[in-house]
């Protein structure tokens, strides 16, 4: 049965990108200013605040930072709590607002999500990043992110013949795309030559394959439908939530040319939304690295197993593509502030699905997916969205 | 109006203390093993994982703990979040747990709390505790909990005159309670005298009046009412539950003797329930201090604001008086791993409301508030709880 209650009314991001000089509370603030009072749903109006945030603790030194954020964002007093699934956080923060308005426990509610993650040198926030994988089996042994996703990339290499180019194909599809996006860290093209051309981060993955360290926030305000049509005429309606987990441990995996959290969870959602992929115009998916747009484009079932890269080198991903993917650069090229990112993607989604994206809009958008991907597939959360009059 | 349609049909914790040689995810699946297979819900029967913990990043080098510890527990797939408000993080997970089944997403949950302090020293313990202030405006500069609230005791000494005696009988009576549980870390009496002797740890508090660092998990099964007469004839209902949030900084506040979120906390959670704190056979309070318990006592309203201390005097917390307070001992005797105490605190109103606490076992037992308090009291959650036929 698909969600009956659910509407995004407002969607706001900050600049995502090396925000010298401005802290995580600044960041959040200035995401829940432009996500409320900047198009007409006042501070008074917001009755519970949900927040996604990976890992404050070891980038600012800073946990319970629920209330903390709350308050410098002129919120203080309303429930406020924290929700944590690695690069996944943004997204959990988002079910827990979803199942706030529709168990009638609130009718309006922020969903929000924020990492300052400059502020420490990047081999710390790699360190710290890696927390989202096993300590005890496997970070601590050395296996940070950019080596787990060097992992699938050869196991879908082997499989499937993907190769390096169909890889910086992603690359410079993101930074195309994001080279028309004011909200992105990278506002440049990259040619495949340039992509192919750096240093190996882990092999088989090169410098153009990775997401970068990044600073952001981003805000939704959710309404019941009733409440909707005090903000505005149309509307993003949540129509179908999954959520699913794996083995934190690759080792325990039967493959790693697919994720089944982003199989289950997909399935999930489409299956509540009464859709299914065929029905997408277009999705967001976490593309920490390019190989994992290209697994993710599998799982969401865009594609056939094997065959996401050909989509990708026949443009059937790009921008005016038949399926496009990220269009507005995704994390590869906009940036990847970890605990944003999944509100982030619920933001540009927004803006594509109400015809508001300029340069980067899609043709079609009465329906998107978005799938958020938490550390090595432990966490998935995907939702499908509609364009909906309230 | 209330809520109809959360039951909470099982409850476990592991003992809490120095659990020495047993790291959290085993701590974690005992919890879960006892409140799931050992009392008739087949673990087949979960269908989300809803996790408080509050500090693993900084205590056991760990985050994205919901996936990881549900593996370990044999329920790996279903959707877990990881839901943090500091030492609230175990009730805010429950809170979620309420949403997710009063929204009509799922029929039958887990949610639990764990925390594994011990594996480090208790000042780095300590300074991890600190993350729940204000890093940049309190904890950094050396203001740890200790010190917090001992400013919260001094300012209700100086209000109301309560006195270093009254401290100590919270401590006497927390201990008189935990000697007869065989899940508290400290099971013995101690006398008026003891309590008043040691060193203090920050003035006026004493070693006695603080809770210890610990170890320890805790785990609770809700359903839905049609699916609650599955397991069992009598259950625990949640009624009404309540959040509140303060400024992080005391600074902002405009009492200390006080704190306004768990008064709003509680308003929130009776109003929901239709009942007041006339109506509450007893209360479990998050009494991380001696000067916690009394503060608290008074703003659930079971007191007047100035006269907590006094119940306590004239027995009327105890074991055997008319309002019981923390009958099983509390986290002063008991333990306090921060993630699992909102859980924890679930467990011991359950097994008094059901009549199931042994020589422990309250008089009354109808109705309780149960108030689990995050950091300075930036977060309070408060849930009132109703034996039931399901």
């Amino acid at each position: 049965m698909p969600l009956k209650n659910t509407n995004i009314v407002s969607a706001a991001q900050t600049k995502f990108g090396v925000l010298e000089g401005v802290s995580m509370r600044e960041m959040f603030a200035e995401a829940v200013n432009k996500a409320t009072t900047d198009v007409g749903v006042p501070k008074k109006d917001i009755q519970a605040a949900f927040i996604g945030s990976f890992i404050p603790e070891m980038l600012i030194h800073q946990g319970h930072t629920a209330p903390l954020l709350l308050d410098y964002a002129g919120l203080k007093g309303i429930p406020a709590t924290r929700h944590e699934a690695a690069c996944a956080s943004g997204a959990t923060a988002l079910r827990a607002g979803i199942m706030a308005i529709e168990s009638g426990l609130y009718d309006t509610v922020l969903v929000a999500g924020a990492e300052k993650m400059t502020s420490v040198s990047t081999n710390r926030a790699t360190e710290a990043l890696a927390a989202a994988a096993d300590d005890d089996f496997e970070s601590s042994m050395g296996l940070t992110f950019p080596g787990v996703f060097a992992i699938a990339a050869v196991a879908h290499m082997q499989k499937y013949g993907t190769t390096f180019e169909d890889l910086a194909k992603v690359a410079v599809k993101a930074h195309k795309n994001a080279s028309t996006n004011p909200l992105a860290q990278f506002q440049k093209e990259i040619s495949l030559e340039k992509a192919m051309t750096p240093r190996f981060i882990a092999w088989p993955l090169r410098l153009f394959d990775c997401s970068p360290i990044s600073d952001g926030a981003a805000a939704l305000v959710l309404t019941s439908t009733e409440k909707a049509k005090k903000y505005t005429d149309l509307a993003v309606k949540i129509a179908g939530t999954g959520q699913a987990s794996a083995s934190m441990n690759l080792s325990d995996r039967t493959q790693l040319s697919s994720f089944e959290s982003s199989v289950n969870a997909s399935k999930t959602a489409y299956d509540m939304a009464g859709l299914t992929a065929k029905d997408m115009d277009f999705a967001i998916v976490h593309d920490c690295f390019t190989i994992a747009e290209i697994i993710a484009s599998e799982d969401i079932g865009f594609f056939e197993p094997g065959q996401g890269a050909k989509a990708v080198q026949d443009g059937v991903t790009a921008l005016d593509g038949d399926k496009p993917i990220n269009p507005m650069g995704g994390l590869k090229a906009v940036g990847h502030p970890v605990g944003a990112t999944g509100v982030k993607q619920i933001v540009v989604a927004c803006k594509e699905l109400l015809g508001e994206a300029g340069p980067n809009q899609v043709a079609n958008h009465n329906s998107a997916v978005v799938h958020n991907f938490g550390g090595t597939g432990a966490t998935c959360v995907v939702n499908v969205l509609r364009r909906a009059d309230v």
